[in-house]
């Protein structure tokens, strides 16, 4: 940590601030130039916050030198983390790839979207139950029957579930369900869900919050790891911008800056990501190529009558061919797909 | 709603857009432009939605032409809504200021705390007892054992008292110990806590989301609203821009703006809005000018032993001076503070 | 400045570093964390950039302690700079305001314009003869005859005149006929524009970019202060942002924030901060109580039929109110209008 | 155009629109609903513009249906602009890659960069002459000595030369020594520039502004085809938005959507886009599989000695591992590099 002092700090503020350091057992470097004195401060800094330190008297800022996250960075663990649910691996050479509705509407669409998923090659079915709707009055999911007719689909065809829980209270029904747990973007600050999902026995799924910075995300995934589920899996799905052509601007250097900051797998969700069809294809190739661990993309067996997310949904054939220009980037990339 | 057809889209997928919405009951004009056809939809548009028909094929876009929002707008309610708790009233004449420390740390701390509110003519003690905090690793709230302190306060001072609720499992507690329940920037799009929120009998303060349009906060809020509870409270805290100055980047003219929108009350709390003590005066005094309700402001009896936001909380005494110079400004406003 | 050494940094790394700068005279002081290595440097930065430090190997990062303006700062002078043209002073007590149509369009309309600006009170003229459109289609401005009607306005009224400057080629031109040359906000990173108007007698208006931080608006002004010209009046003008109620969002914590690390005058432009003539009025007192030195707005004889910026103009009648309440709120601050 | 009039919009307001339009010549459709009345304008709306439409009383809001670039866009020409200079296709099938340091500091340093970039397979030289810098105390770059350098390497090396014009008074002599010209991102609405440069007869390059949209950039593209020179080569090179990890984020679907609506050519900078050296492989793989026909890349032969953007430029060595990386890609996608 290095506090730096405002110009006009007096030597007193100076002195009261080395005292205080001293006397939480931390070690300080001075550095006295012409306008500013700066202290270099080092040890366990958990026992003092920048914050409190900024608080002082005579104190212009404090910048932090360490990274405040710890269980999820690559210092932590240097290999990369790869998750295993039977047979599937998130993380390791082959990619993921998680496709369905974006909600579940009923057992037919269901049905055919997990169908069109499993045939086109992908191992993991999304869809949701419980549904985040701007508007009180749109569409909020089908609920726990939606969870039911996940779990029957996986019986039909073998794939994982993918879904997403907003609500501490329905979080043991969805585990119940459903093989990894969705925290959706607008809920990667909900503290209470973070900390309940980090004492459940499933992946979490942890996407990136609108205006979520690298370093707050990997904070949320830090309050799932702590409490001791590492299994996390990071996506990214866009952020707000100005830019109106697009629902949201995909950040896809956050994949390399993940790779090097964290030992945590990372996908990219295009649909959401763009919020156009036209634009899912080339984001998703893009994602690739930039080193993603895989794609969520939503698949609709007749986008026109879907109850959410229409215009960004795949029709079957065309995630079929998806699939096949996306083994194409993974041969490249040395992976499989 | 507007419908406009892509360059290339055919008679018949025109034909097929009008008899879909005819069979919805939907009454509909259509403007046959040289390179584009454009449909004007006129009815109860809750029937089909704008994504659903988006989703049509040679459909280039829809463009909304009524506010989302119902019960949250002027059309909805003229006057401006006006809400009583005990003698206070917020949205009326008289300014309200909501004043007191980031987080409950101590009944000494917060007793002084209370009184230098009350001392200062300000009427709601602010305070958290369930912290949103960025860091697992930070102190999250003395929780129960905070609000009962808040409770101790209140009745100590007469104040009335407004704190954080942050998952659908606390509401209840808070809102027997609480006057006014506040809905934190990392909840705002919380659905399930809005939807419980619908039914308590307490007003409820909600903070504008860290990057949410004045439109998705007005939906927040009709989330509210549309489950009974009326009594909503707009604050303007701060949004997330590129400006690195600032914590966040007070966005002012989401008071007037609101005003013409809505007839619900809005503060602004310049605290967070800026993040460094020394701007909380002139963007108190600005908030006021540009026709805010009242502000809300942290104060603590020692900033530099606060355990959290101590470099934007204000000492006593300077919250003093800040209530006799709102004072001046909301005379010229035809007001009183 | 601060040198962050990676984590991996070998000892080799790190002593190359310091060779290199000792060798620039430069002192440092070395702080040796478990984790990281940290080199705090004092002397004359200028002989090394940080940019050059960041691309040593081993170096994780550089963070810049000073600022890097020096004759725009604070420090450089402490009081407040007073730029005087005539008997109009701008920075000092009396707030001034800048007013007129966006672009002269005819001797008529400006005459009425000036006249009704005169009316309320004001002493500054603004007028754009050289307009900057998004489209190469839209009125580009009456050029060099809109310049001779602006200086007509000047001998007719006495007002001073303010007038935008795209080009280094008619600098010249719009100093002959212009008291204060302004450059907009697409200009404000146009070096060789602020390196000519360096060297200029007159007063120089610089807009905030529409992305610019303060830092690199400050650093803009230093580009026409190091060449001699110390008359820079600051001008925010709403930033960029996701929210689309408002033309762009007007950044008010500007305000203070430059007047705490500037001794520069600042205005604040309502007009293009919003967008809105309903919310000049509102924007325009918290400007004043935010502590500005001087308001910019768009006053058209007939908003209706403007050739630009129509939406945001104020009808004189308009404008002779907002003078008046400006007025008001000026007293509170301690300043006339 | 669509006309949204205000819900207190009057009888006589409706009908004064009515008459303006009918008066132009243009045709309406009137859609009267419970709340709103909607105008659709059908006609050479170039006769009135939508802004004049905004301010007449009564009017909420205008909302425009066409593209208001024409020479830009896909419905002006459908196949794709190739570019061709000399040998080299701009566009077509073969990825063009630009590469060479941030500035031309000497002989040697541009010397060894383009015998770098030449042994690696690319075919045009980067390099900037005239640099535009935040501070005017950093090197602004050799100017005209650099120019003649730039053509000396060319002469070398038979590479094309791309150099940046950042003012009107310069473009004469840069062409004469530059194959193609370059616009900065700060000066992509330098309309004054972009008219001159519309008149000269080299392609050029032109960087997206740092906080522009698509619809502004190809409007800027627009000004530069309006002139008669329709050789625009559009660049990516990062927008502003909040997070801090890179020093811009690269919006990678700027490019599909730059595909679906204009002919022109598109290519990515990654290193200004990141920021970062670790960052531009794989940006640069990403750029090419979402559909890039380029990439923009700063090479230097030293980056710790470099004078500009050391930390984001590529080794010779790690360009030649790029160039092989990328030509993978380019087979993918059926291209070549």
């Amino acid at each position: 940590m290095i506090i730096v002092m405002s110009e006009g700090a007096t030597e007193q503020q100076i002195e009261a601030i080395k005292q205080r350091l001293t006397k939480e057992g931390l070690q300080l470097h001075l550095s006295q130039g012409v306008e500013k004195t700066i202290i270099g401060v080092i040890g366990d800094k958990s026992r003092i916050s920048a914050s409190t330190l900024e608080a002082q008297p005579g104190v212009e800022k404090v910048m932090p030198v360490l990274q405040p996250y710890k269980l999820a960075g690559r210092s932590f663990r240097h290999e990369n983390t790869v998750i295993r649910i039977g047979d599937v691996e998130i993380g390791g050479d082959e990619l993921q790839v998680f496709a369905g509705p974006c909600a579940v509407e009923s057992w037919d669409q269901l049905l055919e979207s997990a169908q069109a998923v499993k045939a086109a090659g992908a191992k993991i079915l999304r869809g949701g139950a419980f549904k985040p709707r701007t508007s009180p009055y749109a569409f909020q999911g089908l609920e726990e029957q939606g969870l039911k007719l996940l779990a029957q689909a996986r019986e039909e065809t073998g794939l994982l579930i993918c879904t997403e829980v907003m609500d501490t209270r329905s979080i043991e029904v969805i585990a119940e369900y459903s093989d990894i747990l969705q925290v959706g973007t607008r809920n990667m600050q909900n503290f209470h869900l973070l900390r309940e999902l980090s004492r459940v026995n499933r992946p979490i799924l942890l996407k990136r919050g609108l205006s979520a910075t690298i370093e707050e995300w990997l904070m949320a995934a830090e309050y799932i790891m702590a409490g001791g589920n590492y299994n996390v899996i990071l996506c990214e799905r866009g952020i707000r911008t100005f830019e109106t052509q697009t629902r949201n601007t995909l950040d896809l250097s956050a994949i390399p800056i993940i790779k090097s900051l964290s030992h945590l797998p990372i996908i990219v969700d295009p649909s959401h990501g763009t919020g156009k069809r036209h634009l899912v294809r080339p984001m998703s190739m893009a994602s690739v190529a930039a080193g993603a661990d895989g794609i969520m993309v939503e698949v609709h067996p007749n986008p026109a009558e879907a109850l959410c997310d229409g215009p960004q949904s795949l029709r079957p054939e065309e995630f079929v061919s998806l699939m096949d220009d996306l083994r194409r980037v993974a041969g490249v990339m040395g992976r499989t797909a």
